[in-house]
């Protein structure tokens, strides 16, 4: 199921995608369950928003056992700028997924992991490279420095993962979410008990499953597509502001 | 003026500390103002709780251009316990002033900064020294990992500066947070306007000024007192979990 969170005549709403339509939702579905009002809207007609806003933690895993987070302040929705910040000369884009927990976990185990998630979305993860020396969290944490969408896939399909990245109509990164040892499945349960193990996960909090290819610098003017074959495509422009 | 946010008689409540009482707000005087309502409940009988509980970032300065952040489920307030990890076998607790935003701010002078701060609270602040060469996010971000407390005082008084750390009757830290170049006010100004220029602060954000003193470490049946004479004092017990 693909949930969206949208606006709408000057209202932000949830819905489930169904074709070229939303099915909309009473509430957010996280929090609330799938009720649905009866109405329904053209998916053309809606804006599309970020799947999520974390009330708690964006986790951005570097290696297995470290990590930094990321504020909540740098998310950003679909078809969103990416600002180049004037402190940086170099800024570079990186495509994850993005597991977002819809349940509390804390010291969970990877059997249990997995039910403790609510689903699935692209991450374009930006970063200022040329302060990543400085301090790993500050090169990732200006404002719009994490886009995610297009929507939230509730079901992971094991075989729709192929992660695709383009820089204009240039491909830069093009690979599967699974590694050799390990599917999709397996690496998301790790993580996700990993990160249990310390701090309490709270629904709407957000896992970067880490990079998967190598990143590309961008530049003023550039477009940034990122897809996951199962869950969509997320584009945004990259602007350094005037 | 000194803020309190407590618990009585099962409801969370805000108030005005006036002498051994306090002085029953409406809402959250952050985002609602200090409208009362008329009640008055004895200090005594409520107990007192994490004065915020940010929702977007708790920003901790590691070095003038360099810092981490914790995430919110780390918060605790006075009197709670201080768990220590399975995964450590050496965590030390440090003072610092907290300081809390009460207006958005981005980009802003170290001139307009103190004027998007809501106030100040002590915070105790915990670290897994044994992980921290492996990812300093990690060795901060435990549960229970940043008690604050006990209230927020709103008016900053540069007299009544002085920190003092305690583990149980034992002084371990006593210094004060202005430096010898810059007045505290000084120093708050500048951090404030280095974050804002990383990204947007929103109010309930906070900013961990530093560590002023060398840590101490802790074990489990430990207490630890922290005060800054002009805010009060923060006391928490270490516990490692059976």
């Amino acid at each position: 199921m693909k949930i969206a969170r949208y606006s709408y005549q000057g209202a932000i709403a949830f819905g489930i995608v169904d074709d070229d339509e939303l099915v909309v939702l009473t509430s957010d579905p996280m929090f609330a369950g799938f009720d649905t009002t009866g109405d329904r809207v053209a998916l053309a007609d809606v804006k599309l928003l970020a799947p999520v806003i974390p009330r708690s933690k964006i986790v951005a895993v570097v290696s297995p056992e470290a990590f930094v987070l990321r504020p909540n302040t740098a998310v950003v929705g679909p078809g969103d700028a990416i600002l180049l910040p004037a402190a940086s000369d170099r800024v570079e884009v990186d495509g994850q997924l993005a597991i977002i927990i819809g349940k509390i976990a804390k010291n969970v185990s990877a059997a249990d992991a997995t039910g403790r998630v609510f689903g699935y979305t692209v991450a374009t993860v930006v970063t200022a490279a040329d302060l990543a020396n400085v301090s790993a969290t500050r090169a990732g944490a200006f404002d719009t420095f994490l886009p995610l969408g297009p929507i939230i896939e509730t079901e992971f399909d094991e075989a729709a993962t192929p992660l695709r990245g383009l820089i204009n109509e240039e491909e830069f990164q093009a690979v599967d979410l699974g590694d050799d040892d390990r599917t999709t499945e397996d690496v998301v349960a790790a993580l996700v008990s990993f990160a249990s193990s310390v701090f309490t996960l709270l629904p709407g909090d957000v896992i970067l499953a880490g990079a998967m290819d190598t990143p590309a610098d961008v530049v003023d003017g550039d477009t940034v597509t990122m897809s996951i074959a199962g869950i969509g495509t997320l584009v945004n422009p990259v602007v350094r502001p005037a």
